[in-house]
């Protein structure tokens, strides 16, 4: 079959020919009806050797979907020829936290040598894939897996930072989305889907103020050195509830700092490489920080139910396995609009 | 092997011998090392032929713990030679419930046909028993299973009630427990362990009342028409945050009703057939009432992390399978201390 | 000054002269802007003489707003000439309930004889109001009085009853409002805004199904024997995980308990006087049952910070202290739209 | 009467000669029982005089409790005679957080030039203290005045930062306690009150690591280098669900960060200068970390109800008005065990 890998160090991702391969007893192979790109792909292929920890060749792709095709022994609850979304960061499934779906903060997946389809396991950016267990697949029902499948991490990391404030989302407060791309422009969907808060968007480009708006911001500001004080203007004095960093670099997470409000959350989501100065003389009183990552199970399902009553869309590019190389390359130079999906 | 089944309705149980069970792929055969009995197994041993929908033969034992003796192809994460306790409450694995490990309230067993094992799927009561999946398994590591093996029914249920009103379970608050038996006595257990609340405990027996005392409860009072003003007394007025009613007849409902606070919890246990009417001009404002259902995958972690540390602990009568039939009939007639363990 | 007062058992409102008050040290004075109709007026005027425990002659009006017109000695943090709501479910402020602002969960209220205005305090169907206290007051800014006066009861009520549901009120769960009136539409709206939820409405008038849906409702049914089943049907079998019953009468309870899902809530908001039987073989595992009272300063802030945003609204008619007598005959027939509110 | 000031910048705390003051419309006053000496006082007193915003002079004194001795007019539900604690963190009484007793977390105090006795109005060190409102006392009862008023700081600041991270503290967690010293002691009496975690604690001095040993804790390290590598083992390589840092230096900010669990808390509770810094590649996912300040109205309630059960104390050195400023000065000389408390 036809596949993506990384295949060497430095080298970008390639159109592959390798084996089909067979679902072992528990795990189900899916043919494969979509399959997203993401910048973290490019963040770990751009890793030295020493850094990186993924194994070689990898196939590339944890956001996938597809139709199952062949049940190994043992799998119940799937149906054959249904078609899955597949939940991204595995985990043991026995730890504390597994045992609440909670994979993505699993215990135990790391000294296991456990790791997501695409990041590690090889992924859904190939004709077919391997899932290791039911429990990873969520079904879509009449969901149509190419305007989907981008929703598994760009979908889900958003909906888990924002679940996690809900707490603070209540009616008369304020949520600001920091970079409105990818995730950012979920994650206003989301906020106004699932909360009354007042949403005030920041981004650097006029073009990416004019989608947070029209997916439903109530504010849209450049990211600039105006920004605090604008924020606490339109707060009233108070600064936001919960701030949510999608870019995650110092002078957003600089920002972010300045206009949580006391007792507020800030969510870092964007793998900027920013750190933020946390503790009293620099954030304020009650004031949380905190790197989600990706989300459960159980949120999964929820966010595919926001999907099905128009809740969140996300704005799909297509390209196929023989185009997938141009598409990386593309979302390289920031040439995507949306997210990118592969169908094969 | 032998196993204790219920064969035929109005019966009673019967030691017999039936062929040792294989596991499928994905399952897993554990060597019984000790499997309780509990009241509820006599509930369905007492419903007419009508309304009882557990199959026959049924191999009792919903309690059960072992060590695992065969692994069927694919499972992972399960140790042969290992020491576990069964997670009874079996769900579908993939509804929201399931997907955060409330089995116990998994919306689709019921429809996919799937049931706890001893309540439909064979049970523990045996030599060996299989376990359908690697999630319903939890370590026990130096954990004896003799004195573990009840806290999966007898702690888990009460330990999930008592959570499930962990917001009202500050300091300076109190918690009614009534009935102190099986489970009565380790939900007062639980209770001391996990929150600083005072623990009123109620029952009609002096014996109980001294075991109460002996395990935390602060106070020990006769469940007569007395106890109703004795607790709004030591309340000062205000009546009980959180009342666990492990009885659930209708006296224990009716004082439950007259003792819980404003804004209080009633939690419903025991399956006594009682019913508590609730609304305006019954209940107290905001007073909550609620039957709840055994416990989800993580309370179970949390339950046996209690034993561990000492804080919780059951009074264990041992008995053999050869026996286990007499020790169903000393149950029937009230003449179990704690819990009686079947250790084949 | 004029007022409507209650002022003989069985007799009805009447419009009387009576003395301006003063306010005393620590009390402000308002010239009342608007005071809402409500049928829990005639709840209580309709209690025969040995269950009234209002006091005689009780000036009407629990739900009130006014301009600040005198400050007692001591008073601090209320602005002169400034427009609030009061908040009316007057507490302690002293007990653990209250030192959380849920002043409508005081628990010595009652003991040592504190009332909610126009329920045992003078009330403000008047032109002028006495309020005991700062912090019973919520600044309405650029608010309409006229427009929101209402939202303190009509408003505040379910919106409390629906927060106190928050943790049910994901993506892809459900929630069924019963009684599409008064308080239901506005619940209705709060559902909607706060949260992702499906709603389902019922009620039986055409004419509110109507409503319900201009308010938003996903779908609206007929309040009848055939309800349960179709809400089985929309929610795939499952029911719905929290059901707001606005009218409280024995045949919408008993349509609550057939419809809610497992773990779900039932929360009784309308006082029909019906009781909701719940236990095991009644309600479903882990389903709770409450009757919650009116909210929480807190939770007032937030409805009025709704109507700010304009998520919710009330219908309103208008009439004034020389009409109110007829407003109140109007509203013991059925035949105020939305709610009446008086306008000195 | 005589009271305790800091007059000049620079200049250390004084025993002076002052009138005694009279209590305003809604203001109590106190003949104080007992007032508390923090190391929070030295700080203040050591900020140069562009820093200083708490005015001159200045009655020290921000634990403080007493007996009423007068009331002001219009003041309701306080009992002439009574013994009283006072609540600290002087609030609006008004905005969001207020209206829940969050007043610690006012967002308007600093605007409206609102704070806290001793530490801006007029402290308890003194013969006599007045008292803003009502709210601000919590009844002590029959507790030793003496014994309990450095909860009102010294513990109550402790208990919210833990019942901040309640759902982290579940049975089998661990929690870590960096400084075991006057509210670290405090902060594991707490722990083992409230929750059934596993309590680490760590200090430099084994007289504190005894103390902590003596009040609770399971573990009591050398915070030193090999601290980390304890941690890990004793938590099966996990680390700490909850992690709260009552030092907030530099080395055991480094510490906490090191020690903290996937998806766990850090709480800064110490003013030692340190920064945490936060993000992915510096803390773990999911990991917050967050600075608290001081406690809610019902969590003081909360922590003198722990007191009243016995569940916590302090030990306490004692002096009077004459020798406060030698208390002082061991204080600062860090010749104080315990607390020291003033009894005028």
């Amino acid at each position: 079959m036809k596949a993506i890998q990384y295949r060497e160090i430095g080298k970008g991702p390639e159109l592959v020919e390798i084996p089909t391969p067979e679902p072992g007893p528990g795990q189900i192979r899916l043919k494969v009806t979509a399959a997203g790109l993401c910048h973290s792909d490019w963040f770990i292929m751009g890793l030295p050797a020493e850094q990186y920890a993924y194994g070689l060749p990898l196939t590339l792709g944890h956001e996938g979907a597809g139709i199952v095709d062949k049940l190994g022994d043992g799998v119940e609850g799937i149906e054959l020829g249904g078609s899955y979304a597949i939940y991204g960061p595995w985990g043991c499934g026995q730890c504390h936290a597994c045992a609440q779906g909670k994979e993505n903060y699993c215990t135990r997946a790391a000294e296991l040598g456990i790791a997501p389809p695409g990041l590690g396991a090889p992924g859904a950016m190939a004709e077919y894939v391997i899932v290791d267990d039911a429990r990873h697949l969520v079904p879509l029902g009449d969901l149509d897996p190419i305007e989907t499948v981008s929703l598994t991490d760009a979908g889900l990391t958003p909906y888990h930072a924002i679940m996690s404030s809900a707490q603070k989302l209540r009616a008369g407060a304020t949520a600001v989305v920091i970079g409105t791309g990818g995730l950012g422009h979920v994650g206003i969907q989301v906020l106004r889907a699932v909360s009354p808060v007042t949403v005030i968007a920041l981004d650097i480009s006029e073009e990416k103020l004019s989608l947070a708006r029209e997916v439903g911001a109530h504010h849209a500001l450049m990211s600039d050195a105006s920004a605090v004080e604008k924020i606490r203007e339109l707060t009233g004095g108070v600064g936001a509830e919960a701030v949510f960093d999608f870019t995650g670099v110092q002078p957003t997470l600089d920002i972010a700092r300045q206009v949580v409000a006391v007792d507020g959350d800030i969510q870092i989501v964007g793998i900027g490489g920013g750190i933020l100065p946390t503790g009293f003389f620099s954030t304020p009183f009650g004031a949380s920080v905190r790197a989600p990552y990706w989300g459960s199970r159980s949120e999964l399902i929820e966010v595919l139910d926001l999907a099905r009553t128009g809740s969140v869309g996300v704005h799909v590019e297509q390209y196929t396995l023989d185009t997938a190389v141009e598409a990386y390359e593309k979302l390289h130079k920031g040439e995507v609009r949306g997210r990118a999906v592969v169908v094969p």
